[in-house]
């Protein structure tokens, strides 16, 4: 049974038992962890594999105890968006800090679409990873129900789209898009206009809701004229608000479901000569880093991300740890007010 | 020998042998890639496998084939840096394209200091992956070395900075430096001024010597007041930049060896009352995608990203598949003329 680190210097089973003066078989009882082991043999055997530096066979160690001390990171995305989507950006880095004085390692893999989807779930379901943190579900993702089926501990950064029971945390998408249309119904606009999310995501769909509430509380008809979708990406916020611009030139106010689409929206309104305050007010969602270094800086609705991350890694450790437990947390927003609102 | 996969509703090599109509030793050999299968007896297992949607047990295919079909990208950065940097983007975003098209999976993983990448030496010699990308090496990593002595297949990107004898691809750091200096010299400039990348990286050393080089050829003395090191960010390119215009106020240019430096450049001049390209012209590196949209547009030294990923596949690939070859490859950069300079 070689294995990568057995193709170089690496000491093997046979060195250790023969260093301390035990069976093969007590070596491998006393790295796999077994209690079956005479406290004076798991000594010798702890001393030799201390000073021969032994790595053990990894795939024989997994074989019995199946971890890996490894956790996945997967995101939904295409390759292209990942790395610049704060949202992706600020989550990796989270779990990564939350990690950092552990044993364990993260890996990022990103998947979109069928076939990559069915690529990631093979080097899952083959246990190179303890479990899957899954960011930025959509609702045709085949992932989050092979995994589940397989028995993988899994944790979705998002209400499963298609309402299927698996764990998740999530951010009060909807409240959090209530408040942000409130906030500008209160400070007197009446033409409020939302560029949503992708409405094959939950946090594109329960954002978009969110404003409907706001609106039907005020009394207000939703004006459909007023709805543009967007994609969550800056050129995408830019496209949807020069759409509402050219169909309802009369809006006085904006909440953007993102803060990177919000940029693009605030480029777009300057591209057509609109002020922000003055004559649109804009919201955006996220409190991404440039909503505070974007101009005018942009009223926003903040996530807790680092509870929200520090979450799914306690609901997936006790998962892998095959403790049964909380299976949803929703964490509550809060809006930020800065200039654009 | 149950694995995360057999958890689920999975089926076992008992129903495909079943299925099949032959023995599990026939499966084994079949699904381990053994050439002792009579052709008959092969289809029927494939049918029996396809049919079934079976996983070969990954554990014990990989005790016989060594093989995960899964590379990782390692980056030698803090997981801050590892999201803000364009080029391990681009990197990353060439790699995973590249193999979109094959079964192949792509792992990323950050790894900066002793400790992180102790871990992540440990999860690839664990064999979970067939081989390593490493990106930004510096000179005190503690990686390339461990993964060179456990045999793991090793592709850096950039020369090993301890001059150690491994696989890599490089962008020829050191002509490309030259060459901008050069075009700084040649329309005129004569008080050059450099922001190094760090000094433990070979891409920071090398375009560094470039800029020497350039000076010496021309006859000029090399003044330390114009040498500032930068770090690859942009807040490090800001900070650089002032303090070479506090140090050296008559410098009418300079070579920055990253694009982010750059950007951040181009900030603490217009910050200082200066002009670019009128009182100072510059020159980054890179040809990341802000060079084009920052003001002005950027002239600055093209890698060719997409050949360097395909020969860093290339490399690995074949040391994955046990073929010695060809062990360094350096790709030729080019000057983009922009407004900058």
């Amino acid at each position: 049974m070689t294995t990568l680190a057995g193709r170089g210097s690496s000491p093997t089973l046979d060195e250790v038992a023969e260093l301390a003066g035990v069976s093969r078989a007590t070596v491998s009882r006393v790295v796999n962890g077994s209690p079956k082991v005479r406290p004076e043999a798991r000594r010798a055997v702890e001393a030799a594999v201390a000073q021969l530096h032994y790595v053990p066979n990894p795939m024989a160690r997994s074989l019995v105890t199946r971890r890996t001390d490894t956790i996945a990171l997967v995101l939904s995305e295409s390759n292209a968006q990942v790395f610049s989507d704060p949202f992706f950006a600020r989550v990796f880095r989270e779990l990564s800090e939350s990690l950092a004085d552990t044993e364990m390692n993260l890996v990022l893999l990103a998947a979109r679409g069928e076939r990559e989807q069915e690529k990631v779930g093979r080097f899952v379901r083959q246990g190179h990873v303890d479990g899957v943190v899954l960011v930025s579900p959509h609702r045709d993702d085949t992932l989050p129900r092979m995994l589940d089926e397989a028995g993988v501990p899994l944790v979705l950064s998002g209400r499963p789209p298609d309402g299927r029971d698996l764990c998740y945390v999530d951010a009060d998408n909807t409240g959090g898009a209530r408040t942000a249309t409130e906030h500008l119904l209160g400070s007197g606009r009446r033409r409020v206009a939302t560029v949503t999310g992708p409405q094959d995501m939950i946090a594109g769909l329960d954002r978009h809701a969110g404003y409907r509430e706001a609106l039907e509380a005020a009394g207000l008809p939703v004006d459909e004229r007023l709805v543009a979708e967007g994609d969550f990406t800056e050129a995408g916020g830019a496209r949807a608000m020069a759409a509402l611009l050219e169909r309802a030139p009369d809006l006085d106010a904006v909440f953007v479901a993102s803060d990177p689409m919000a940029v693009g929206a605030l480029r777009a309104l300057r591209e057509a000569g609109r002020t922000v305050p003055g004559d649109v007010a804009v919201v955006g969602f996220d409190d991404a880093a440039v909503a505070a270094t974007c101009d005018p800086p942009l009223t926003t609705v903040a996530q807790p991300l680092e509870d929200m991350t520090r979450l799914m890694k306690e609901l997936l450790l006790s998962q892998v740890e095959g403790q049964e437990g909380v299976r949803a947390r929703v964490c509550p927003t809060r809006l930020v007010r800065r200039a654009s609102a």
